[in-house]
Order: structure tokens, then C-alpha cells, then sequence
């Protein structure tokens, strides 16, 4: 008998039918034998509809009562799938995330978690039944909702299961789990049986919209063991942990190199032209980037140019930060003291993951390599511990997702059935 | 300067534009230099929608979980509300029942308020803001979200008037005001500007849909001035209160002998044939009615006649709960010992109120002389100090309304343009 925790995201909670899917899987889980405690994020399209209303009576909602009103949306997921539950003979009570003992910090609309006091859940759990916990939400010590943002439902999920001390985590999705790359892209991508926090962050970070980072980073802090898998079948999925692989099973034997090619579409490249080559001004440059609260992924400084007296620096960010940063350069411009600017919303990212390539020195060579053989040219260039990124042209992006996915022999010898897709909030 | 409570239902607040349109009067009514608190209903439809999406669930949701679905409702509203006024320049903050301090008993779906806290209120009404609070929900000593059943809403208003010793408790509607009677029935219908707590629980417990009983007796006990008027227009509505008349205003100087006409369809008679005529039969009889928790309106005995030693009982009960009358009547038809019984659906009940008919006798005979005039036949007679009711058939009640109307010279000069309807949960 197991401790687990599942979470289940907005599309697997669509509709009725939907959520009587959920419960006949939270129902058979129980009947195995296992305690269970459910995360569940609010219904399809819920959270747009309300973010649809919203926008209709206020052009800027006060974030208190934002928070209040997206975190209607679980309430009536919770409950529904609570009813359905209990429709299977298998007793099952909803909270939302005050009763579930969620306390967070004031910061509405992105709120960390401060506390769990889970005492309802584990008291349920003893009784023999199941749980049922809105994500996305917790209480802050005035008594008020909050949001936890983007990627809460996991966080939440992750959370309740540290604090409970759960045997796994499981993160239900509408694909198998991850994979070496997105199977849109790469027919032949494979579903990766295991792999470390380290990597999935990586991967998360780089594009891969397997799970949300923070919750990545919270099962890692706290050896949450996790299991990404469908909603729509019972296939093993993948399992994601630090936990020594148990000698004889499958292919972790030994770690594998390269553990997939993550890609993201969604950013933009500035390039500052002309900067004056003095100490200290990339550090001005990137003070001035920081205070309208942008992302900055990769830079490059162009070597200087001596004769001049010059230097070019270019910089990739989420293109939902690009205007702030380029109305901030106006602002500064002479401050800073360059020429001009470019901007570039026409770059896709390739990012090669595995913890495996720490000893195993020539990967990115072979990288660059075989994206060299497939024609493709590389503007920009980052690489981290288990990572290699490179920026391409957006349009050549996916060609350069399958030559390196071929490259590393990741291709699988024959083709999974899959849709790629995100995993709720 | 005075403090206000606003009571809004679900038509009020049925779409973002309608939201607006609430909030432009309460963010006026601050302007006007009042403190205020607003209670607000689940936007129009919600409340069926998700008792729609309950039953494709489950046959038979837990109570529990159906309070914690539908509070959701006015949790939306609240929040948009809260919004919505904010757009206007005047800071408002949404509150659950719960964050009302509006603490119940642990009776899912109908409970009773046991206390109230309104900290919150009072610290936001001395910063300035409004508070918009949500109907029809309160929290029980488990920290569960309880229903307040139906007229929640009406409840919630008058309760925290009550608690805030608030000056007027004001209750929109879709109509200006109670009426002497339905106006789709009796166009010649006249507004009636001042009613006593007793002639407003007697018009709403004999059909009027004017206020929720409960809330109407609540506003009695503890004294809350109830403004009943439309969310439409900015006409003074109905006042209820025992407070005495100012001499010199309106029509008040001496009170009216009658204040209107109710009438309702949707009772049923059930008539008890050949009960041995002993005593304690009529005791055993609603004993058996009671236990199924159905609500009996009016009972007559026919005079037994002695020589067949059995007597003839009907009653009247909502139609609702007709079913499970019959059904305990097949139960215990042995040990009750009558020969049959008979169902009667085709009923309609009259009802003439009025606190002055006290001191005027002849009020009865005034009244059935009307409808003998009219050609209407009357089935039963129910009288207490402040009403009479008869019950007709159901196809010449509205004949019978404007006939009693009439006789009691309840006719307006000009007719109101006016739509009758409820007031929302």
C-alpha cells in the first residue's frame, strides 16, 4: 500500500464525462489499495471564461479579487469530482486550499507557499477515503485566497505530497510523459522511461512543456518522487527522480547520454549596437533590463572591436518581455550611450538535455556538427553543465530538432502514437 | 449619512453589463456619502448550470460537496462586483460568507446562521471602502462552506443588517416594489409604499414572491428596515418596518385595512376518505404526513357524519412533496383505516392580507360575497388575524384575484407599468 498523490490538469477535467473518467481512475487506485489524495486544476476553458468576465467589467482588476474570482474555477472541479467519486462507492470529501491547509504569503497572483498544515487531508485519509484538493490556491495569513500562478496546480501537487510524505507524485497529462523531443516535430521521438530533477528542469526551462519548473524544483528540494503519464491510459509514463535506478530494470542500467531536444519558439533576440567598451557596462546594460522584471535567457558579447572603442550585445527573452525592455532602452539610450538597437522576434531555440554529456566530453561538437551537415546556421550559442543551446532561424527550427534528434540516436525504431501538449496549469 | 446594506439577486447580476449597471448605483450610493455593503447572488443562471453539471455526476450528491459547488456562484459574482465598482473609483473588497464571519450550523444545503462576525466589514467600511459580500453561504465549525437554502441571499442581507445595525436593508428586484397584487394578473395592481414585517410574511407564505419568509421574519426580530424596490429604476419601492409613521407623509397617516392579494398554484390537495372518526385519528394522520417532512398549508375536517362513524380530512401541501405524502399514505393506509384517498392538482389559493382587518370585521363575509358575485366556488377556507384564504379552482383564480382586487377598491387610477418576479435565491 501506497501513499499517492495525482494530479489531474484542466483538460482531463473538461466535462462531465471527463471528470467521471477521473474518478473511475481515483476510484480504482483507492480499490487497489493505495491512500489517495487528488490535485485537481479547474475545468477547460474555466479560467479563460472568468479571465473573459473580468476583462469585460474592469480594465485592471485589483489582484485580491482576480485571485478569488480564478480560484471559483477548482471549487467546482473539487466538488464535482468529489461527487463522481462518491458515485463509485469509494468515499471522497473536496477542500479547496485554505481547508487543505495551503498558506501562502500575500503576493496575489503568484503567491509561494509558506506552509502545509494538511491535518484534514491526512484525518480523511484515515478514515478511508479520498481527498480531493483545488490547486492553484492556497490562503494567506489575512484570510484571503491566492493564486499560486502559472504551473500552480503542480506545485500544489508536489507540495501536498512532500508534506505527506507521499510514495509518488503522479502528474496525469494528455500525453504518455516525456519525451526526446515533441513527436509533432519528431515522429520518431521516444517516451524516456526516467530521468533526473536536474534534466527535467533543463528541459522545462528550454522549452519542453513537460512540467512546470517550480514544481520540478520543489519535488527536487524535498526527493518527490515523480510520475508524468496519461490520462487516457494506463501506460507506464515517465518517472522522474534522483532515487538509484533498481539494478535489472529497463534501460537505466546505465544513465544515457543525452536524455532529449527541447525547443522554444517564444522568445526574441535584442541586440544592443555600439555599446562603448568600458568596464562595467554590460552590468548598467542588464540593470536596466532587470528593472521592468524581464526574463533574459541567453547573451552574447561581441568581441570588441579595440580600434573603435565599441562592442555589440545581443540578449534572448520571452517575447512577452520585449516591449518593456525595449521602451527601457529608449529611456536609457543615452545613458548607455549606444547607437541602436536591433530586435528579432524570428529565432527559435534547440536545446540538447542530459546529465549524461558531464562525462562525455564532444557533445557539443557533434552538435554543432550535425547541424552544420543539415545546412542550418547558428546565431548564438549558450551551454550549462547537462545543456547545449543554440539559436537558429525560427523557420529552420524544426529541421534542426530532427537532424539532432537523429544525430544522438535518439529515434525510437518505431513510432509512438502521440499527441504533444501542455500539462494544464 | 447612513449605513446601507444592498441585496442584489441573480437577474440583477446577470452578464458583465448588468454587473456594471449594479455597480454604478452602489459605488453612487457611496458617493452619496453612505457607507455600504453590498450581498449579491450567483449571476442568473450559474446556480442551474452547475446543479446541471452535479447530475451528470452523480444520482445523489453528497450535501456537503454540493454546498462547496454551489457557493462557487457567488463567489464569481462577488468578485467581478468587487471589480467593477473598484473600475469606478470606489475601493471595494469581495468577501465569502466565511471571510463575513456569517458562521452557520453544520445543516448542508439549509443551514442556520448561529453568529455573525463582520470584523472585516466594519475595518473596510472604516477605510472607506465597500464591502461586497456573497449570498446565500456561510462556514460551520468544521470550516466547511454550509448553503443557507432557499432565500439565502435575502437572509444574508438581512442578517448582516441586523449585525452592522445598519439603517435600511435594501432588496432589489426586477420590479419596483410589493404590489396589492400580481400585476400580470391584476394590471390595475397599485405599489403599496408601507407594509408591516407581519403583512409581508402573511403575503409571502400565501404566494406573493415578494421576500423569503425567513429572511422577512429575521428583519422582524431583530428590526432591519427592509427597502424592497427595482435595480431598474431609482423609484422608491415598498418599506417594510413596524417603526410608526411619520405623520404627514404619504398614505400612512391610517393604516390600510388590506395591502394586497396573494395568490398561488403550486400546492395540491390531497383528501383522506372514510377515516374511522376516534380520537387522535387527525394527529395520527399528520404524524404519518410529518415524517416524510412535507410542509401542510391548510387542513379542513368535514363534520363527521355519526351514523357511518368516519370523517373525511383534506389538506394542501406544495406540490413538491405530494409524491412522498401519497406514498406514506399507501404505506400506512392499514393502519390508518381509511378506504381511499384522492389528489387534486387543479387547486389555486387566494389570499387576502392585510394588519387591518383586525379591527374591521366582515373582512370573510366582504370577501366571499366577491367571488359568489364573480361565479367563482370556493373548496376551503383558512383564516388567521391578518388573512384570509380560499382555495378555487385553479382555472378561475385569476378571475378571482381581479374580482377580490377590485371589491376591495385596491384598484389604482393608473396602471404601473410593471414585470412581476421573484427576487432571485
Amino acid at each position: 500500500m501506497a501513499l499517492v498523490v495525482q494530479k489531474f490538469g484542466g483538460s482531463s477535467v473538461a466535462d462531465a464525462e471527463a471528470i467521471r473518467r477521473v474518478a473511475r481512475r481515483v476510484a480504482a487506485t483507492k480499490q487497489a489499495g493505495h491512500d489517495v489524495v487528488v490535485v485537481v486544476s479547474a475545468m477547460g476553458d474555466t479560467t479563460d471564461e472568468l479571465l473573459d468576465l473580468a476583462a469585460q467589467v474592469t480594465e485592471e482588476a485589483p489582484a485580491r479579487e482576480m485571485d478569488i474570482l480564478l480560484t471559483a474555477g477548482e471549487r467546482i472541479s473539487m466538488s464535482l469530482l468529489a461527487m463522481a467519486v462518491n458515485e463509485l462507492g469509494v468515499p471522497a470529501r473536496s477542500f479547496t486550499g485554505q481547508q487543505a491547509g495551503l498558506r501562502t504569503d500575500t503576493r496575489y497572483g503568484k503567491a509561494s507557499i509558506v506552509a502545509i498544515g494538511p491535518e484534514r487531508i491526512t484525518s480523511v485519509l484515515a478514515e478511508g477515503g479520498v481527498a480531493i484538493v483545488a490547486g492553484f490556491q492556497g490562503v494567506n495569513e489575512l484570510n484571503d485566497v491566492t493564486t499560486l500562478g502559472r504551473g500552480g496546480s503542480d506545485t500544489t501537487a508536489v507540495a501536498l505530497a512532500a508534506a505527506l510524505e507521499a510514495d509518488v507524485c503522479e502528474i496525469y497529462t494528455d500525453v504518455d510523459g516525456v519525451f526526446t523531443a515533441d513527436p509533432r516535430i519528431v515522429p520518431a521521438a521516444r517516451k524516456v522511461h526516467r530521468m533526473t530533477y536536474e534534466e527535467t528542469l533543463d528541459l522545462a526551462a528550454n522549452g519542453a512543456k513537460v512540467l512546470h519548473l517550480r514544481a520540478v524544483e520543489f519535488a527536487r528540494r524535498y526527493g518527490v518522487v515523480l510520475h508524468v503519464r496519461s490520462s487516457f491510459s494506463d501506460k507506464e509514463g515517465t518517472w522522474i527522480t534522483d532515487a538509484p535506478a533498481v539494478p535489472g530494470q529497463e534501460e537505466n542500467m546505465e544513465q544515457p547520454i543525452i536524455s532529449g531536444v527541447a525547443h522554444d519558439r517564444s522568445q526574441g533576440k535584442i541586440t544592443v549596437v555600439d555599446l562603448p567598451d568600458v568596464p562595467g557596462i554590460a552590468a548598467r546594460l542588464f540593470e536596466v533590463v532587470a528593472e521592468v522584471g524581464a526574463n533574459i535567457d541567453m547573451i552574447v558579447q561581441n568581441v570588441s572591436t579595440h580600434s573603435t572603442g565599441k562592442t555589440d550585445i545581443s540578449f534572448t527573452l520571452p517575447e512577452a518581455d520585449c516591449r518593456d525592455v525595449l521602451r527601457a532602452l529608449d529611456a536609457n539610450a543615452e545613458a548607455l550611450g549606444f547607437s541602436e538597437y536591433r530586435f528579432d522576434d524570428q529565432i527559435g531555440k534547440l536545446s540538447l538535455v542530459g546529465a549524461g554529456m558531464r562525462s562525455h566530453p564532444g557533445i557539443s561538437a557533434k552538435l554543432f556538427r550535425s547541424l552544420h551537415e543539415a545546412g542550418i546556421n547558428i546565431e548564438m550559442i549558450s551551454t550549462s553543465e547537462i545543456r547545449v543551446s543554440v539559436v537558429t532561424r525560427i523557420e529552420v527550427l524544426d529541421a534542426a530538432v530532427r537532424a539532432v534528434h537523429t544525430a544522438f540516436e535518439l529515434d525510437a525504431a518505431e513510432t509512438e502514437a502521440v499527441v504533444y501538449g501542455g500539462t494544464g496549469r
